[in-house]
Parts: C-alpha cells; sequence; structure tokens
C-alpha cells in the first residue's frame, strides 16, 4: 500500500472547505490524552469560545464526536421522548433528516413545509404552532442543500409562547452569519466544523439552554443512544470529568485553533466577508448567464445554489474537478441534476476565489 | 485567546497512545471532498487494509466516524430490534457499557459474569449459551478496565451452533494481539484508533459479516439511531456511493497512515513487539514490589493491570504526569484507587519504553 495521494483542490462544495494551516498543523501536534489537566484546558478554551460564537451566556456548549449529523441527533434524541409531538421545518433535504430522527425515537413528526428553494414563511410557522403546540419545534437556519436562509426569531419566540423546546440546525451557518442562541430563545443547537469554520469534519459544536437542561433532566426514561446521552456527556465536559468516552484530541486541537481565527478576525468582520463574496459571485454567475435558485431576499451567503445555463451540468462539474482543480456540488434530492451548489465558507469567502472560480468557467466556455 | 498550550507526554494509560510523526503529519495534508475520486480510492484502501487487520475475506469493513463506543452501539443498534435477547459477557467496565446499550434499545440483556481482573470460563459462558439460546452473543475480547484477554473461539463457535449472532469488542486488541473475524465465527467486530493502531482518537473500525448483514436486512423496523444506521452508512462506503454523512477526512488520513505502517511491520511481528514489551515491563515492576491483577495465563500484552505498592497511588501517578511527563492510567469502576493500567500500545510497546517508566518509578522511590 502507497502514500496517501491527495490532489490540491479549491474547495467551493457544500463542505467540506478548505482547511488553513494553521488548523491542519494544529493536528499534527504530539497526542495528550484526554483527561490530562493540559487537554481539559483546551476543553475549557473552546467551551467558552463557543459561548461566544453561538452568543450565548447561559448554554452549556460542547462539541459532540460526530459531524453535524450527529449534533442534530444528539440534540433530538436527548430532548424528545417516545409519544412527545416534534414540528419540524422542512424546505430541504436537512429538514426531512430531522424528520427521520425524530420518527426513528418514536416521537410524533409534524411537517411545516414549503418546497426547495423556497423559505418557511415565518407567518405559516407560527400558525403551524400555535395550532399544533407542539413539544419542540425544529428547523434549519441555512438549507444547505437549497441556499435558504429561514428566518429564525419570530418563530423561535412564538415556540416559547406555547412552551415548546426550539432546536436550531446551525451546521452552515455558525460563524457565517449572525446567529443568536440567548436574543432569539433557542433552546439547542448544533454546526458543523467542515464549513464557515474552516475546520476539518468530524466534530459538531453544541449549545444547550437551561431549558432544554431542564427537559433533560425530568426524562422518564435514559435517551436511546449512549453515545449521545448528553446527561453522560455533560459530566465529562462538567466540573466532575467523568470519563465516557475518548475524546477525539487532534480534531479539538483543529477546533481550538479555528476558533481562535475566527475570533480574532471578528464575527462581524467575518460575516461581511461571506456577504461580500456571495455578492461577488452572484454579480458574475448572473454575468455568466446561470440563474439563482433563491429569491435575493432569503440567499445564503455561504451556499449559493445557482442554476447553470447549459444540460451537461454533471460533465462541466467533472471538468472543474479534474482539469481546474475545483470542486462545486452538485444538487441534491428533487434538485439533482437541476442546480450547483457553489459553497464560500469560511477561508474561501474571499474575491479572489470567487475570480478563479470564474476564470475556470470562461475557460471552459471557450473550450467546449 | 492563545495557541494550544501542549506537553510532551509518554501516554502509558488505557489510550490514546502516543501518534508517530507520519500519522500527525497525515492530518496536516491538505483537505479534499467525501465525494472526491481521489478520498473514494482513500475509503476503498482503509477497507482493504482493515480486512487484513481483522483477518476476514467476507466481511464488510468500514471506520465509524465516532470512538469505539461508537462503534459498539453501531454492532448492537443495528444487530438487534426491540425484544431481542442478547446474551453479554460482563467482567468490566465495557460488558456493563454493552448491558446500557442493549437495554436502552428495548432488547433483553442476559449477563454472563466474572469477576473484574478474571476471565468468564469458556465453560460457564457455553453452558449460559446453550441454556439461554439469545439472539446475539456479546463480548470484549480485551477488557480494557481489567487487563484481561478473554478467550473466544469456543464461545463464539457455540453462539453460532445456536443461531446467535456475535459481536466482539476489539477496541483494544485489534493490531496488538490475534483477532481472526472468519476463524473465530465473528459476525460484528468494532475496534477503536487510539489504542495498538496509535492513531488519534475518534474512529472505530468495524467489521460486518454476512450473517449480520442479512440480519440487517430483515429489521423489521429502522434503526433507532439514523447516524449509526449501517444500513444508510453502507451505501457510502458501497459501490453507490450515496451521500449519507460528510466523512471525518483529516481522521481518515490519519487512519491510512496508520494501518499502513502495521502492515509494513507486519501482524505477527506487531503482536510479538507487543508481546515482549509486556513480559519486560511484568519483569520489571515485579521487581519493584508491584503485583499483576490478573492471572499469568490471561494477562493482556498492551494493557497492564497493576497493583502498586504504595497507599498514596493517585498522588505518584500525578508525579508520573507532572514531573517526568508520563501518563499511567487509574483503576475504573470497583478497582479505582486499586490498581493502574500500564498501556504499551502500539508505538509505545518497545522495551526503551518500558525502562523509562522504570527509570521514573525508581526515581519516584528515591525521592519519597
Amino acid at each position: 500500500m502507497q502514500d496517501l495521494k491527495i490532489p490540491e483542490r479549491l474547495l467551493l462544495g457544500p463542505g467540506p472547505s478548505n482547511v488553513p494551516e494553521l488548523v491542519r498543523q494544529a493536528m499534527a501536534r504530539p497526542m495528550i490524552g484526554h483527561l490530562d489537566p493540559a487537554f481539559l484546558s483546551i476543553l475549557d478554551e473552546i467551551q467558552e469560545m463557543l459561548r461566544q460564537l453561538f452568543r450565548t451566556s447561559a448554554a452549556l456548549t460542547l462539541p459532540i464526536s460526530g459531524t453535524g449529523s450527529a449534533g442534530m441527533e444528539t440534540c433530538l434524541v436527548n430532548l424528545l421522548e417516545p409519544g412527545d409531538t416534534a414540528l419540524v421545518g422542512v424546505n430541504g433535504v436537512f429538514g426531512e433528516r430531522m424528520i427521520s430522527i425524530v420518527e426513528r425515537l418514536g416521537a410524533r413528526a409534524l411537517r411545516c413545509e414549503a418546497e426547495m428553494g423556497e423559505i418557511i414563511p415565518e407567518t405559516h410557522f407560527i400558525d403551524a404552532i400555535r395550532a399544533q403546540r407542539p413539544d419542540l419545534v425544529a428547523l434549519v437556519h441555512a438549507e444547505t442543500s437549497t441556499g435558504v436562509a429561514q428566518p429564525v426569531r419570530e418563530i423561535a419566540h412564538a415556540a416559547r409562547e406555547v412552551g415548546a423546546l426550539v432546536v436550531l440546525d446551525c451546521v452552515t451557518s455558525l460563524s457565517g452569519m449572525d446567529v443568536r442562541f440567548d436574543e432569539w430563545a433557542i433552546d439547542a443547537a448544533y454546526a458543523g466544523t467542515q464549513k464557515c469554520l474552516s475546520c476539518p469534519p468530524g466534530l459538531s459544536p453544541t449549545a444547550f439552554g437551561p431549558r432544554a437542561l431542564e427537559r433533560i433532566e425530568r426524562r422518564g426514561r435514559p435517551v436511546q443512544s449512549w453515545y449521545l446521552d448528553l446527561s453522560l456527556i455533560g459530566r465529562y465536559f462538567g466540573k466532575e470529568r467523568v470519563y465516557h468516552h475518548t475524546a477525539p484530541v487532534s480534531m479539538l486541537y483543529a477546533l481550538h485553533t479555528g476558533l481562535r481565527l475566527v475570533l480574532e478576525e471578528g464575527l462581524e468582520a467575518r460575516f461581511e466577508r461571506h456577504r461580500r463574496a456571495h455578492a461577488l459571485l452572484v454579480e458574475r454567475v448572473e454575468e455568466l448567464g446561470f440563474r439563482m435558485l433563491v429569491n435575493r431576499d432569503h440567499r445564503l451567503p455561504m451556499l449559493n445554489a445557482v442554476i447553470p445555463p447549459f444540460d451537461d451540468e454533471a460533465s462541466v462539474r467533472r471538468r472543474l474537478l479534474t482539469e481546474y482543480g475545483i470542486e462545486v456540488g452538485p444538487g441534491l434530492g428533487k434538485l439533482a441534476g437541476r442546480i450547483w451548489r457553489i459553497g464560500l465558507m469560511g477561508e474561501n469567502a474571499r474575491p479572489e476565489v470567487v475570480e478563479r472560480l470564474i476564470d475556470a468557467l470562461r475557460a471552459e466556455a471557450r473550450t467546449h
């Protein structure tokens, strides 16, 4: 067996995005134990930096030892019990994934739907909350399958009014656009590391507010998943430091470094960088005959769903990868074959990155 | 927030163990997409190398995107349904963990027990299998909480005779001692990366034989966990390459490199190196007045449960860490405060490593 063969890629798909040298080098640092005082300090600092990213003072923040989907599952299986009712916003693949998790755990899943590429209108969602009075409301802030930015605040406040817990998917939004855990009245949120944080995939930063933790305390039966049982995981991240599973040490080195880079840049500056790269991309791809899938008011900055102006989208995408070293994402679900998903996440939300993609698309148009 | 402060440690606890430079540098390599053809080749090679480690020709091998405990949960939740019966060998913390997972998923857990520090006698286990005729038999090959090497082959064959599936915990044994998936009649097995593989923690290499896969096909209801649903994960690792969750790319670079180093050394040579380091350790610590917890015939080479000859074991352990940079593990569960767990895993199974620990213990004895 030979050494790894890893081509250089500019990663402009739905994630992973490119990881800066400093974060990659952090993973090459020497291993230490998961109960070493030096490592526990690193965990404390990660938890503190996550509080800043989620803009929360009271929530328990911690990275789950799995990808964003493990974070999704952690939130839902800890906050729901069989027989509970969850109202889930579904306008893309990740809302559907929540439905699947809710049903698997034996809770009742109600859907509040919209077409892929559209938001779920706030009035519609709020009416459903008031009519159904669910135990939990779950929605996706940044739908990675469609590039839609879902309004959250009014929906979350309406959920709190009927006593429902609110779970927010921030996998693609965290550190690329504003997420306000406390102010929006979110009870549990999860993110991914491989999107706007520009870290490798493998961890899911999460936040659990006081109402969520109280709900977990009141559970009548244990969480089905031992691995994702927050009452056990929380004892490792809390004062007691009780061993649960061996923390993924190197990935946490990477997350610590990635979070530090985000906070050094500043959240507002980072959001603005994402907005500018997005605006430039829209301008440039429209010049090339692409159309945007999503209405101007509801577009994510970091994930751009574009309708390419050619029939053989798959072969152009393949040539972008093999000839230019640029990855863009295909459509998912009903949008497969119809759209591309162009990610400008974290380190890649820069004008020179946009121009490199546009140059490749122009060259490709000349050749074929 | 400052850069990571990571002290140099010699990791002689129950894992993580030290990670060689080549593996750490692999994680620093550039990111690529989880559906990039170059990455899919890396996955294929990992699967092939895992088949060699597990000594299996027919099994589906793949790394689960979580630690060893996630591998444990994956095996049990995919192979059991509510109402099924599982007979679990319990002579330590990790057997207990299996019981907890079996009960949480709604299956009936039967225990076949022995004291911590002893094996579960084969005749005892086989009698229980024949009397109970469970749907599944689960046991721990290398009990990391006690240092006991559990005999497996006769028990697994007896289980197959009554039609039970066999799940084997190889978290600490894989690549440090012989694991023969096909020959022993194992149906599902899981390991960890941070033990004898000398990779960072965060992945669980698993193997699923034909009978296990057939059982999953026949399931009456979906697996409770979406994240650990093997029928979905298998479609990403199979020919279809259907997106499930974003693979932890950098960790898989590390695993690929770690597996390559294991196979370059050769399994038999690696096992022999573990046996020799273990024999030297036993000789040296007995000279210093330590006693071995486990009977000579049932000791693991890579995890040594020793009874220290002093009352203040915690303070000596703490000084080993802070003054000498050496981590040894404390006892778990009923053995807390009574034993140390000295790991000689993977890269650390070497005479010079043993001597460094012994030198530190001698210096400590002179000082205090």
